[in-house]
């Protein structure tokens, strides 16, 4: 069978059998291992935390339309962001390069100054690394960080009951790669706002340890769309998931340049790199109550007993739509 | 300037400037950045580590030539292999995995077997990672592990009068890659033994932890090459080296192989993942006289203050030799 077929869950699946079946998918300090944001392990005082995603040039990105330092940024944002979605702190990231001998240096001073920018945004460092020839330009960033023992976020802590909320509003990234594809001119705020969305995307740190103070248990960062990634919450929790169109937030920007069509950029978009949390109301009231970060989210639906895995969407008239099944599959996109 | 006029080490040097300039070199954890086998931080009781190393289809091998399985164990070893010259205790990997969508499963099930028995043979879990497509194999592992406080191997830690040791034998892997690109047909002990070391290579995880013990404080595992590697120690420690041929443990299969061409091979073949140290000669006669785990290791040639980084190379009469720059750079093999 071709990994086309199988899809890249349906691969991630198989490789976690594997690795169990053949006796190395333990250890006695690991917590969390493959399907969530990131792994986990304890680390003294604190639980450790460890994430990685590699960006391919020409799948990932394209040297032509992107700058070196917006490549560097967003390579290690979309990396921050898992992190972001456990409640931790980022403190350190890896870098493993490949690249054409005949690069110009130029290009990855711009690269490692983008990274740099991101990790003193987020006083993280970086650590080391390595860097090889390869045909193409490959980025393959891990990063490090810590959460407090009480205070980890995951995919398997949503219970029926809980609301379902989202940070900031979505759409926007997806918005603004459909923008530069399809070359569209818009209004320059607009415009730039869109862009700054797909390129320099701010990970949620600060959020998603407020969640995790406020007594939050269950969240995912949303890189594949907010139905994917639900649905990703709802199969690692067993639990079914309802949402209400009309109270999801979406991006002012995206509605300006692509009016009602934004709300599918919202839905199956992805990139947005917000967080997606599920919570018992009377947590979410905390939160709303919580004066010492202003924390912007949504509550958009609710989480019941039900098909585990399973997202409804419900629309104005309180009807249940249809949809295909959304998100970004790296084998079927 | 193109990246091959600069070279990998030059590239590293530039990186690690940028960084440092930009403020992303530190944080209050970290023990150890750029510049040594792995990265080290504070976690709790002891130290983490972590290191990564990536592996590119037609740049680090080829698929005929290599089957999915050796491939798998190869990826790791070549990680644990670092962790291994600090000193450490591997715990964990995560695997970033580029791959074309028509690469059939089998292959990629494969290799994950054989990733997950070399995890396993060192009691390490395969924790999380990544897949993507690519146009070609990538493999990108990161090894995570720990060490005591006081028990780090670093680079910088050679002082003069040292006395320069290298576990096991030399130059196997470089005479299998040989063999295997000449197509030779050899006796089949030596073929297999040679095949072995270049496909299968045994990082020397127990031997890390055992001269750390001993008192060693400064290692590096050869994975450039005896004396490229030897340098990297001399560089970090701001001293000088001089070694002697005659003491250089060729691998027995190497000699059998290749005659007296063997010790250039064991010289600066690398891969050899054979861990090089330097250590007081009171230290390392405790290590031989160590009886808990039996350590093979040969004592070539001693420290000196002198040029950072030079490495001397000294023939039977006693004369100085001299040498093409060793070892392996990814951007002027």
């Amino acid at each position: 069978m071709k990994v086309s077929e199988l899809g890249e869950f349906g691969l991630i699946e198989m490789l976690a059998r594997i690795i169990e079946s053949e006796g190395a998918g333990h250890h006695p300090d690991l917590l969390i291992g493959i399907g969530d944001d990131t792994a986990a392990w304890e680390g003294g005082n604190s639980i450790q935390l460890s994430t990685t995603d590699m960006l391919v040039q020409d799948v990932h990105f394209t040297l032509d339309r992107i700058t070196g330092r917006d490549l560097g940024w967003k390579s290690l944002a979309v990396n921050i962001s898992d992190i972001a979605a456990m409640g931790g702190i980022p403190t350190s990231a890896m870098i493993s390069l490949g690249l054409p001998s005949d690069t110009e240096t130029e290009k990855i001073t711009e690269l490692y100054q983008g990274m740099a920018q991101i990790a003193r945004r987020f006083d993280m460092a970086i650590i080391g690394g390595n860097i090889t020839q390869a045909p193409q330009l490959i980025i393959s960033p891990s990063v490090i960080g810590k959460v407090a023992k009480n205070r980890m976020l995951t995919r398997s802590g949503a219970k029926p009951g809980d609301l379902i909320a989202v940070t900031g509003h979505l759409g926007a990234s997806a918005a603004g790669l459909r923008m530069l594809k399809e070359n569209l001119s818009l209004d320059s705020q607009v415009s730039s706002t869109l862009s700054e969305a797909h390129f320099r995307p701010v990970p949620r740190v600060a959020e998603g340890q407020a969640l995790a103070r406020g007594g939050v248990k269950a969240a995912i960062d949303i890189s594949d769309g907010l139905i994917a990634d639900l649905g990703h919450i709802c199969e690692a929790s067993k639990v079914e998931a309802t949402i209400r169109l009309r109270d999801i937030p979406v991006h002012p920007a995206a509605k300006a340049a692509f009016g009602e069509k934004a709300l599918e950029l919202a839905l199956s978009g992805g990139e947005d790199y917000e967080l997606l949390f599920t919570a018992p109301s009377e947590v979410i009231r905390g939160l709303r109550a919580e004066q010492a970060v202003p924390l912007h989210f949504s509550v958009i639906g609710e989480i019941k007993q039900g098909k585990p895995g399973k997202v409804n969407l419900i629309n104005e008239n309180g009807k249940q739509v249809r949809y295909k099944k959304g998100g970004w599959d790296h084998f079927n996109p």
